[in-house]
């Protein structure tokens, strides 16, 4: 990970605005929208089982959060992962909640094990829940810390053959061998209701124009890390922390990168 | 058009405080109640079959938007509209990604071809993909210009008896023979989710004290742009643009709209 | 109520970091997850009938809210209130734009009649139409001040035998006996959509560390209203006013409290 590659990234970002199509839930749809806009990407969201399919085909990934869940979405969610698999665009996973109630972690694991995802990132309680579905969290905020949760974020990178990314104060990103760490963030960020969703959103428009999955995944969460810095510099609390964090996303240039990047 | 026509309904609309029912995707609800309580109307939400008929009883306007729809709620939709039309309250349409699915494509036609709504508002391949559905939009956002919408806006205004608004850097508004052109607006105001979904609601604010449609979706577009100016000149990014554009159409006043229209 | 009792409730809560499950309206709920983390609390949104009682299990209060209801939801907001009343914690019940539609109204009997919420909180149009389902509610703003429901909601109170909290320039809080009026507040509040909204979860806050239910409620209503006092001088309008808002919830200590409380 440099500064360089981020930057890359971004550019390609704002010159391709890839349409990232997201099936998420509705506490974050409208950070997540404007997230995925001021970044650079085209955001849809679409759940109607009729159209999620054909929805995919015109996009360049998906973007899929259960935090809401209902037996309806979850069907649209198989659907479009299916279509999205066909296609080989990248889907991002985000299993919010996992490890709360027994719904949840189900829903998950059904998800996953029918179709592969490209990336899965959660807080570490979550990544945890998905391996051992005894591990009880709280709700949708982790109990536990990202390095915590290493062994099971590369037993989980092995076992579904993709990209594991757990968030917290440092971030963790891994595929099973490898591993980046993302030292970038604040600690009012986990203040502001789903940036860990906007972290999964912006993964799936990096993945959207870098197809080295790792490389895409560090990338978004080291521009998470830096946008929330600069943001709270500017913040007296978190909710112009997420006006800036956004208007941040927006502006962003690569000597702030350069200089921000730990 | 007029600066003081604009303030004549702005008045109206701050004294009145007409309902305005909206049936609307749940990406923009929150900055939709929020732009119509700051304009001076009373949004309320409700999509429930069971109750819409009941709502648009007590409502002055009725906003129907489709972007995140399914088969319950197109339900809904065509109730209200059908309860609307029994009351001639204006109905506001918004076709957020047809042409995108065929899904989104064909539900507009029914709603319309069922009940014809007073005005169709949305961007140039929205509007083109309704008089064309072979036309294939890409997701939400526009790949044509406004006035390359100007010969299927004319049709489509001719075809279901109503004004149609085409949204962009210039906005076209016809009602089928006479055409009213909006030059104001800010280039980051796409970059805000759902402020085209928040221009049909304030349609719908100002048709329900103006009755005159072309007048009342022309004055709209022009408040909406030039709070959209405004707004910009104090914003670093979308996000602060949002908040600033709402505090805008709160505090908005009439040498504000005279001296900022072109 | 004291600026030392509310002080002292806001010190457990940051504490603590009581789980909220919420199950209200889609307008909202972004507002109020980050109204609740904002105060210290961890807000959980989930409304399928498959988990709610399973989160009610690891909740510490659970928020009830009908402003976007449709038949799902009712069962799920059932299943879950049943749940809370076996577990005895605090039920904090929305009943938003009763009196506006017979499925409202309907609804919110039907709910509050299978189990007793500890609170219920609306405002004053909707807190009457609870009572009398003649009374007709205009939307889900009210027609009514609040010091008019008095009688009303000393009666409810009585019915359910809970503690009732009517909104507006002033609030009143009553258990039937005793009442408490808050008269902190600004008069941009209502201009705010779901500042309303956000005060039911912040006495569901309140509510999960105070199990005094009249001081909790008032202690929440008395911290709304502080907060927006404290917000509105620093707003140029309602966008501004709930950015504001959230932030000084966050920050809000001791002194600016015992400064601010009326």
């Amino acid at each position: 990970m440099s500064g360089k590659d981020i930057w890359n990234d971004l550019v390609k970002l704002r010159q391709n605005a890839p349409l990232v199509h997201n099936i998420t839930n509705y506490v974050v749809m409208n950070i997540s929208a404007n997230a995925l806009l001021a970044i650079g990407a085209s955001p849809v969201m679409a759940h109607a089982p009729q159209e999620v399919a054909e929805m995919v085909n015109i996009a360049s990934s998906l973007v899929i959060n259960i935090g809401t869940l209902s037996d309806k979405w979850i069907e649209a969610m198989t659907l479009s992962m299916r279509a999205a698999a066909i296609k080989s665009i990248p889907i991002i996973f985000d299993p919010v909640g996992a490890g709360a109630t027994t719904y949840r972690t189900k829903t998950c694991i059904d998800l996953l094990t029918e179709t592969r995802p490209s990336v899965i990132r959660g807080n570490a309680s979550e990544i945890m829940a998905l391996l051992d579905s005894e591990i009880q969290t709280k709700g949708v905020d982790s109990a536990a810390n990202a390095t915590d949760a290493e062994v099971a974020a590369i037993s989980l990178a092995k076992k579904y053959n993709c990209v594991v990314v757990v968030s917290g104060a440092t971030d963790l990103i891994t595929d099973g061998n490898k591993r980046n760490l993302v030292n970038n963030g604040h600690a009012m960020m986990p203040k502001v209701t789903g940036l860990g969703c906007t972290a999964t959103a912006i993964i799936g428009a990096f993945a959207a124009v870098n197809t080295d999955t790792m490389a895409a995944a560090t990338n978004a969460m080291a521009t998470m890390g830096i946008c929330g810095e600069l943001a709270a510099e500017m913040s007296a609390g978190p909710a112009s922390l997420q006006m800036n964090f956004i208007d941040t996303l927006y502006t962003l240039d690569e000597q702030q990168i350069i200089r921000t990047l730990r």
